[in-house]
């Protein structure tokens, strides 16, 4: 009975050393070396290759290295077993200081006090709007989600949410589903996105959903914070709205193509802050703790935790 | 009984329509015009000329227009009535959001992200520090410093502050007086400053306070946000210790001189942030509101509120 370590763009070695560590007692195999494939009874995977997972006739289990796990239902001939995701506290609490990080500096202008800064300029405007005149949407209602809105509420924001299925938050207005979508978006000067890439999610950030944004806000025009998925976001209609001034600005830590191109007029816009998908990264540490303590769980005839619905892609 | 405004830097008419609409009844009378001194009873000032409010026979007490005294202080003849100050929680919630916006950038290397956006460089080590591995020390407990302590705990730093006074705040590690100084500093990672300026507190962030700051974080170097008053820094020093690599970087809202002079190297220091003295400005609807207040309670012979001791200087 082992473990499979499938993975791009990380480090296998290390994370075979991580899981070593802590189960003990697990052969860990890897994609890059032969393996006996009814062996394999449970696999950890980020962005392993298409159809890698096939033909595993023993496996119980598929852990996402992650918190998404829209990498792993991208693979058309994914084996239908239970897939867990990442629930983390520390990935949660990081997610969270990103959001309210750029919330903040769109509500204190930071921009603005950035650009007069070199030119030696002391603001004679100094106001700012307070955090309760600046109403936040949160789209997405996760772990993510009620974290960020929680801390964005003790910062003093008037925050909304959106989200799949009803929620009945502690003074939260939220709003959900399709018919929720257009009076929570009439209410919203800045917009986060939290949701997990699904098919009836993609594409989701578009310019029908930017022109629906709040236009008589205190920050004199709507603002986008995008840390869910590049996947979530049509960049050429936040381009288009930033261009005529019906978007006032975005960050932006996730995008359609990852490196982002340098063609992408994304990385010069003026309105635009990048940040290299860092919002929340995993612990490695955390993660394979995380992992070795699912496995063992069904080894103990358990349930396994934070299960994922194939049927809603999240 | 009139009401005397004595201010510079701030447009007195539209603070004498604000006191107008809220007492009705109160003779407002300001320093620009001819008024009979021994009708003075009250005195709102920010920033009054030195000695202008001398001679004033029937002056039962001054209000401080901000949440700081220092500026009535600095008048050698100020008379010796109460003097009240502002507290207010939306100057609270404003200050705390410039405090964990700031923090926030530096734990979530905000400057490092700005400085590769127009390289187009995506960033191959993009691991973070967590917040509960980042000390934050706030130097200053009062209404301030307070409410800054809890939402920076909520962000997930590791916090600790230093007052005059020993401080009992749950779960807050907290120091005090001239002994508690060296350990605080050993511990701080972020030195957030909001004290009040006194004889005691001018100069405190002098090279002697920067050398005893934590160099073995998880930051690569210590970082000051300095909030408070301008008067707590010595300029001098902290370019040094920025030059010097023994200080990493410094966001300061306040100034030896306002406006910050052009010929600061404040403004051009790669590693300073600047902002015009506007972390938390009261809105003055606010301030009016609760002066009022205090002039009702006074005439109904009830005791003042948040009245300041002159022999502390706060
Ligand atoms: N940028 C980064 O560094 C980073 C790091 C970690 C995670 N992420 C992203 O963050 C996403 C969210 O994580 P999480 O842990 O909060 O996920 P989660 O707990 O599964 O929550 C997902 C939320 O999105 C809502 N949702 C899903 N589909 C929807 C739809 N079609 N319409 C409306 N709402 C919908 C869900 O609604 P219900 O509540 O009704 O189910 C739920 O509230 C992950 O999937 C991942 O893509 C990014
Ligand atoms: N930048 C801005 O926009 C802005 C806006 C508003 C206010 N401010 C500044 O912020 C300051 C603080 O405001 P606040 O309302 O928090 O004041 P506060 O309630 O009076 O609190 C002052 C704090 O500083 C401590 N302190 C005073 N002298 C000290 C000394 N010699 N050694 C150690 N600690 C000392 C006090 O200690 P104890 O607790 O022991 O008394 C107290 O904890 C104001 O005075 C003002 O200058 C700046």
């Amino acid at each position: 009975m082992s473990l499979l370590l499938a993975m791009t763009g990380w480090h296998v070695e290390d994370w075979r050393a991580r899981f070593k560590a802590l189960l003990p007692d697990m052969p860990i195999v890897t994609l890059g070396e032969p393996f006996d494939r009814r062996s394999v009874h449970y696999v950890a995977s980020w962005k392993h290759p298409e159809g890698s997972l096939a033909g595993l006739p023993n496996l119980a289990a598929v852990f996402s290295l992650g918190a998404g796990v829209d990498h792993l239902f991208a693979d058309t001939r994914l084996p239908d077993v239970p897939i867990a995701r990442v629930v983390d506290p520390d990935l949660t609490t990081r997610m969270s200081e990103y959001i309210v990080l750029h919330c903040l500096m769109i509500l204190r202008q930071q921009r603005r006090y950035d650009a007069q800064q070199p030119q030696k300029s002391w603001d004679d405007d100094r106001n700012q709007p307070a955090a309760r005149s600046v109403r936040v949407g949160v789209m997405g209602l996760g772990e993510l989600g009620q974290d960020a809105v929680h801390k964005l509420k003790v910062m003093g924001f008037d925050v909304a949410g959106w989200s799949r299925s009803p929620k009945a938050i502690d003074g939260l207005a939220s709003f959900s589903g399709s018919e929720g979508m257009a009076p929570f978006l009439a209410r919203t000067d800045i917009l986060v996105s939290l949701l997990p890439l699904t098919p009836e999610t993609r594409g989701t950030i578009n310019a029908t959903l930017l022109a629906g944004l709040a236009q008589d806000g205190r920050l004199g025009g709507p603002f986008l914070v995008n840390a869910g998925r590049g996947g979530l976001q049509v960049e050429a209609d936040i381009l288009a709205a930033l261009d005529a001034g019906t978007l006032k600005g975005a960050t932006l830590d996730v995008f359609e193509t990852e490196p982002l191109p340098a063609e992408s007029r994304l990385w010069t816009h003026p309105a635009v802050t990048v940040t290299p998908h860092n919002a929340a990264m995993s612990e490695p540490e955390a993660v394979a703790t995380l992992i070795s303590a699912q496995i063992r769980r069904l080894e103990a005839g358990e349930p396994l935790e934070h299960v994922v619905d194939p049927a809603r892609g999240y």
